[in-house]
């Protein structure tokens, strides 16, 4: 198991390798060949980013049966359970690291809630993978907090405004390898409390199912990345002055703050 | 008015400005700083790339009323004309470029259709721009054709095959600085016939507004594209064999290939 990290590092950002408290900064990258330089940094100076900057961004929106059930009762948003493995996008307009705010927007009448979700990053370039093979391609997994506008969602059909407004991906806080995606539990808190806990073992298509049917009709590049959907409820919704955090005990803890745009 | 194009010379890619037939390679990009190398190539000789690997790649599906009625009609699409200027998403897996084969999957039963449309491609980082203000972001132009798989686009929330799949998504030829994306006649033609012609003064919310409302709400950041959508009908299908191109007399030609995945 490796747990790798993006900084910030002389102006730049660079690629380390977290061991215990301290970072070995990289040449190079996880998706092609690195060398260690010799700068080593402890974690709690690094500044760390967004760990990395997809190409494509993927993003399972429906693919946990209690977040649709609770999503359609407690938004009007449709329960459909959707019968095959359809994925859609995110922009990278939107990811910021953990420490960076949330900003609810001006204009956002809300609520504006949380999803915490296991995020796979891939690692090498890949088509036609069957599902024993699909997860191969997986560098590792981060964590996202797929931050959305509910009373905008009820009527933008792209998403756009409601989830993927400025801030409204936070992702991170590593990228930890060999990890099963079916055996993880997340949770978010809000201000220390625990508000939503699932476990991946939930989810209606699995990760490698999910990675093997977009193989088919499409090519997966290094530093795409696939987020899985959460489960549950996610209330109460984010105000200005909160701490959000998504937690996994191998992956770490993703915290942001909320604030309102001035 | 620059022509830019992005060519692979040396085995790596690099942007060029076109003069007539021949291409000036620069180092650096139109998005930075960039002096010219000393070399030039002749325009037929160069291979030509997609004109930007875009990080945030925005499209708009429904902005020409012909076209919203025409594939209602046709394809039981739903007809609603939007009431605001919300953009999509497309994904840069599906990018390819002049000269690249358009794949029919083989899976697909069709029909499978072209959309010629205009796309601006944002020169410099950009937030809260006023509409008088929005089209000074904007490097310059580029073509699109947003081929759409009708058969799965009715059942597919997300477009994610519809609109995504492996080669999907030509663009280019070149970036022209200086239009005015109002003014712009684009047609496409299927085997040397004109099977669409429109003009972008049909749009129903033009690209100022679409930039300015879009900037309300994330930042824009160099390279990513807006496409604008098509208008009027687009029959007949793509079928193996033919050759499809999106013109523009400014811009140039986009010319594809088709051909059906073994």
């Amino acid at each position: 198991m490796a747990t790798w990290c993006r900084v910030e590092t002389n102006g730049r950002p660079a690629y380390g390798l977290v061991q215990g408290e301290m970072v070995t900064i990289m040449d190079g990258s996880p998706f092609e060949r690195y060398t260690p330089t010799g700068t080593r940094l402890s974690l709690s100076d690094a500044r760390l980013l967004v760990p990395v900057v997809p190409t494509n961004f993927y993003a399972v929106g429906l693919n946990y049966r209690a977040h649709i059930e609770w999503a359609a009762a407690r938004h009007g948003i449709p329960a459909k359970v959707p019968a095959q493995a359809d994925v859609g996008y995110r922009s990278p307009n939107a990811l910021i690291a953990g420490g960076e705010a949330i900003v609810l927007p001006k204009d956002s009448p809300g609520p504006v809630e949380y999803e915490g979700e296991l995020v796979a990053v891939i690692g090498r370039r890949a088509r036609h993978l069957s599902e024993a093979e699909a997860l191969g391609c997986v560098l590792g997994y981060t964590l996202g907090n797929d931050v959305s506008e509910r009373a905008w969602q009820k009527t933008d059909r792209t998403l756009w405004r409601a989830q993927n407004s400025h801030t409204f991906k936070p992702m991170g806080p590593f990228i930890v390898t060999d990890l099963d995606p079916r055996q993880q539990r997340i949770a978010v808190r809000l201000n220390g409390r625990v508000v939503s806990e699932y476990d991946t073992a939930a989810m209606i298509f699995d990760a490698a199912h999910y990675i093997a049917r977009m193989s088919r009709y499409l090519t997966l590049y290094p530093g795409d990345v696939i987020w899985f959907g959460c489960d549950g409820p996610t209330e109460p919704p984010l105000s200005a002055g909160d701490t959000v955090e998504v937690v996994n005990d191998a992956i770490g803890v993703l915290r942001n703050p909320v604030v309102r745009e001035a």
